[in-house]
């Protein structure tokens, strides 16, 4: 099978133009087919701002009202999409912006009320990852952004990394899948103060006594979580590592099955 | 040959819940393959005066500064854009949104300053009639927002209208095309003052003594212009009407070649 790599790329890297602008330059220099999901929290929290609507964050997740999500749907749907979009034409890269609703590509549901209400969040129920790979074999680049639908005319705010998980998944009955996580650091590190400390490579076997150790903590769970998920349903291999790393195939941390 | 209507909708119609509904209602009823265009130039304007920027036009078009362009961005290929594909998917319309930059539908270029500078507006220099037709034939309902991309990685901000007809001509090959533009009005009407007074059809011939006598005036000049443009280019006909009244094909007026 061909491969893939779905790339998800979050964080100050896609809303500053020079981050950005050398992200779509290496990302346009990998060989292969690629799917790209952003993210743009940072962007939204500023226009939220701007328009003196306050973002309150529960566990790292953005409680979305009604107001919020007309906020993150104009920047991930519209500002930093397009952006991203216009940038890789720019690149010769023949880039498409989707949502979830574009096409029913990810169809989800609003997230139910338990302990915390986190309004118009969206977990995911299917990927068409038949549909992006007909795409894909065209030529085409999907660049997703983190909004999903509810089949009822919502859009629902969803976790970038999910997203990225979520089409991984979804692409393994049609390609070689390879998930890459951009972000701000080298890897997942042995030591949080020392970039250098990176562990080059997680298993199923490894795993548990890092967590144990505490090791991996924090915003780094529901990341490794998400990984083992992905691996579990059929994707080859994770890589986390730093945006600027992301032409050096041995960088960063390789997470595998075993 | 199939038939195709290019819908073109603007206006507070597309803007407000409660008409936008309707429409789409009536939008998912009519028979047939169809495209849509959009405007939102009301939500642009409001959320650029949220954020402080002043709107400024000129001959009813917009002077798009870096700023505002952000704003378009994000009201027209966000907001507006998804929200519309939210609502179709819920009416079983397997709609993808679109700007120029997708998919590299339309490009353009930044409009020269001669007299004014309208800042990041863009004029179409091609349409690619053969994507649009491939993702058609599929099932697809195209939802295009307008605005488009200049090949540089800018996206650039265009009259919706101009899209419409260029995306109309563009499928002349491929279809038997109907060019609808949708408006606040019954259709060009003979009294300004009387929305009873709609005058049912235009030629080429009638066309040069309405605008002599001053029956076509103002807005609706360019309006027209576009039409005749698009039954120039092999567009079957063009029809004026009033949002409401889309899924009635005798109201408003029909402009034809002869």
């Amino acid at each position: 099978m061909e491969k893939i790599t779905v790339i998800k790329v979050g964080g100050k890297i896609v809303e500053e133009t020079d981050s950005l602008h050398r992200l779509l330059d290496d990302i346009a220099a990998m060989p292969g087919l690629k799917v790209l999901v952003h993210g743009g929290g940072r962007s939204a929290t500023a226009l939220a701002q701007r328009l003196g609507i306050e973002t309150v964050m529960i566990e790292g997740r953005r409680v979305t009202t009604a107001e919020m999500l007309d906020v993150v749907t104009m920047v991930y749907g519209g500002k930093v999409n397009k952006n991203i979009v216009a940038q890789l034409q720019a690149r010769k890269i023949n880039a498409l912006g989707l949502t979830g609703a574009d096409m029913n590509v990810i169809r989800g549901h609003k997230r139910p009320v338990k302990t915390v209400d986190y309004g118009w969040v969206g977990d995911v129920d299917a990927v068409d990852g038949g549909m992006l790979a007909s795409l894909i074999s065209k030529g085409i680049v999907p660049v997703m952004a983190p909004l999903i639908h509810d089949g009822n005319g919502n859009m629902l705010n969803t976790n970038a990394d999910t997203i990225a998980a979520e089409t991984a998944k979804s692409l393994v009955p049609y390609f070689d899948v390879t998930l890459v996580f951009c972000f701000e650091k080298n890897g997942v590190l042995r030591d949080a103060e020392d970039d250098n400390s990176v562990i080059s490579r997680i298993d199923s076997q490894s795993y548990p006594s890092l967590v144990e150790q505490g090791v991996v903590s924090g915003g780094m769970l529901p990341k490794l979580q998400n990984a083992f998920d992905a691996l579990h349903a059929g994707v080859k291999e994770v890589v986390i590592t730093k945006a600027e790393n992301l032409a050096d195939c041995e960088a960063g941390t390789h997470v595998v099955e075993k």
